[in-house]
């Protein structure tokens, strides 16, 4: 008998005749001798609708109201997929999320999960109860009720998964994790597994199956994640630590992303301190900087270049002006219609050949490389968004994306 | 300073333009120097809306997980009502049932507040916010949410009330209390000031403006109550125990209810303790009984008839037919299609004459009295129910209701 953490997205409970259907599907989980705990997200566009008629009252609401009125489209369908399970024949128990002990922080629509008490959750699977738990939320010391940020019933689900030491399924909209983007390379094929932080560069990089911090929470707790589809009875990809030998040192991907800007302080003097004075304000302002390059320049000057996201753009360009004008640059520039493209793998970046083979892809192509970063698992070129399409299927074909996994 | 709990319907938060109406006259309140405590309904047809995709899960879903997916709508008022007051630069909160300390027994669907703690609201009070709570639900001691009942948001706001001891005040759809339903009478008066134990006879013989176990909370715990139209800013009626001396003895207002049937069991044998095994099973199976009259009648034997709400007729009658063959009654019968028509008032059923012309204006109309009940403070007769209006209207006359209070 396993313990089996299953989470069900919103578009998997959009309707009564697709809550029938998880409940089918919890059943059968059930049936095969496990127990099962689920986590659910809000219907469809509940959360959308909520934030709709909180912004017809408030500009600007407080998060700590918006928390308690959003954690009610989750709280909906954990009563709603219980109720369906029931009607089955089966003994189920809907949860909210400070039911099932889940405890936060107090920063709200962002909150981390501090802590989980899964006694209440033991005691009904002890009496061979299905627990439905409303996902996204939880609850402070001061018994203020939190979200867990946009996304983040996948962080709830494998959380719960740690606490209960048990195996996650994320089951979602999409098949599983794929070698690109479909949309882009129909020759994109399926992933039977991923390491953790294979799936975390593919993420971050646009992939959106799953919420990044709950892939980081697997990775920690080492919680074996299967992602899924809830419309199909195909097996998924299974993301964990341990991917065999044979699959490593291998480009397991290939990830874009089109939210890209880029933003040059031009001609900065080049003395100790300065970066930090261009970077310290980004962040306090809440932008995520990406991909710095610093150029050697001549008369003691360096042209600073560093990515944003093309939706923070603006916002970044009036913190960056009069920085620039107070550390005396020269000018500030900046281009937006970039993207990224990434090859993604373990080891990659130890093994020059990868490099190598994306660059000479992408200049085989004509498309120019305007920026280049590398992790440990991954090397990205920043171009023009234009030739994304074009780059992701040449990089696909060249690292052999489409052949089977042995 | 004063400290008001004011509760406002569903219909009074139907729409964002609603809430921000109804959070003008909440600020307007504590401008006056008041402490405010404020509960809301769900909006408009929100209980409604969740009710029918609960219906399209499960035909006879269980009450615990209706409790859960229902106290959501009372949530969502709570959250929204404090984000307008926010917009208006008032410093406000919204709590939950159990935030807000209702603490209840475990009978889901229509359960009892048997403990207020209110020391978070006294806390939030004490920091001059306006405290705007969920209504209609509270907690168990197991930590599940239980809901109250319909229409209970009222009961909700005088316990609170009690709890505080505050003034009570109910803002709905109707500018008060009438001396009848002025859909019938256009000549119907709002009264300035009503009784407990009037308000209770009004309002459980078909005077829908206020939830009956929250006139009776109010009367046990001297809570007065003050129910006015939230669409306007006339005076409203004032619910309390101690009614002017120069109004008692006085009929202050005509009750009607067309939701009777009348059952008779013919020729029921004289013995000990047929009654009783007449009206336990009807108990047993959730049906009121109400107006019994048992007629004496020939060869120790009687006829025993009751009355029912008609749309629990079909029951009560499969209930009651194998009873009647059990005890060897001659017969059972029905008849639907029945109204009551009742006076109410303190005092008035000491004082012989009101029953008198009760019966004279009836007469008078050529209304046929089919059964006579009387209690404390009220009169009743039950009568054709196509004669209901003309009845109703002949007795606001002959009691010159239409005048006004001294």
């Amino acid at each position: 008998m396993a313990l089996i953490v299953q989470k069900y997205g919103g578009s998997s409970v959009a309707d009564a005749e697709r809550i029938r259907n998880v409940a089918r599907r919890i059943a059968a989980t059930y049936d095969g001798g496990n127990q099962v705990v689920v986590v659910v997200s809000a219907m469809g566009k509940t959360t959308d609708g909520l934030i709709e008629m909180a912004s017809q009252l408030n500009d600007n609401p407080r998060e700590r109201e918006m928390d308690l009125l959003l954690s009610t489209g989750e709280v909906v369908s954990s009563a709603l997929v219980t109720m369906a399970l029931h009607a089955m024949g089966y003994d189920a128990i809907g949860l909210t999320g400070w039911q099932a002990g889940i405890r936060t922080d107090a920063l709200h629509r962002r909150a981390r999960i501090v802590d989980i008490d899964p006694s209440r959750i033991q005691d009904e699977l002890k009496q061979n109860r299905i627990v439905i738990v409303a996902g996204f939320q939880g609850m402070t010391d001061e018994q203020d009720i939190t979200t867990l940020g946009r996304g983040a019933s996948d962080t709830t689900a494998v959380a719960m998964a740690a606490a209960l030491k048990a195996q996650c399924q994320i089951y979602t909209d999409v098949p599983g994790i794929f070698t690109t983007d479909p949309r882009v390379e129909p020759r994109a094929r399926k992933l039977n597994e991923i390491s953790y932080d294979e799936m975390l560069e593919l993420a971050s990089l646009g992939a959106k199956v799953m919420h990044n911090r709950s892939v980081e929470l697997g990775a920690i707790y080492e919680v074996p994640i299967t992602v899924a589809s809830s419309f199909s009875d195909e097996p998924g990809t299974l993301i964990h630590g341990s991917v065999a030998m044979e699959v490593r040192n291998k480009v397991r991907g290939i990830a874009h992303d089109t939210n890209v800007a880029k933003i040059t302080v031009v001609g900065v003097p080049d003395r100790p301190g300065i970066a930090s004075s261009i970077f310290a304000p980004l962040a306090e302002a809440g932008l995520s900087v990406d991909t710095i390059v610093q150029n050697t320049g001549i008369e003691h000057r360096t042209d600073l270049t560093f990515t944003v996201a093309r939706t923070d753009l603006a916002k970044a360009m009036a913190v960056i002006r009069p920085i620039a004008q107070a550390i005396d640059a020269r000018d500030c520039v900046s281009a937006d219609h970039l993207a990224k493209v990434s090859i993604v793998g373990t080891g990659i970046q130890n093994a020059p050949g990868y490099a190598a083979r994306m660059f000479e892809t992408l200049s085989k192509n004509n498309i120019n490389i305007d920026m280049i970063t590398t992790s440990e698992i991954r090397i990205t070129c920043v171009i023009e968004a234009d030739q994304v399409q074009k780059a992701v299927r040449a990089l696909h074909e060249a690292f052999e994306l489409e052949k089977p996994e042995e």
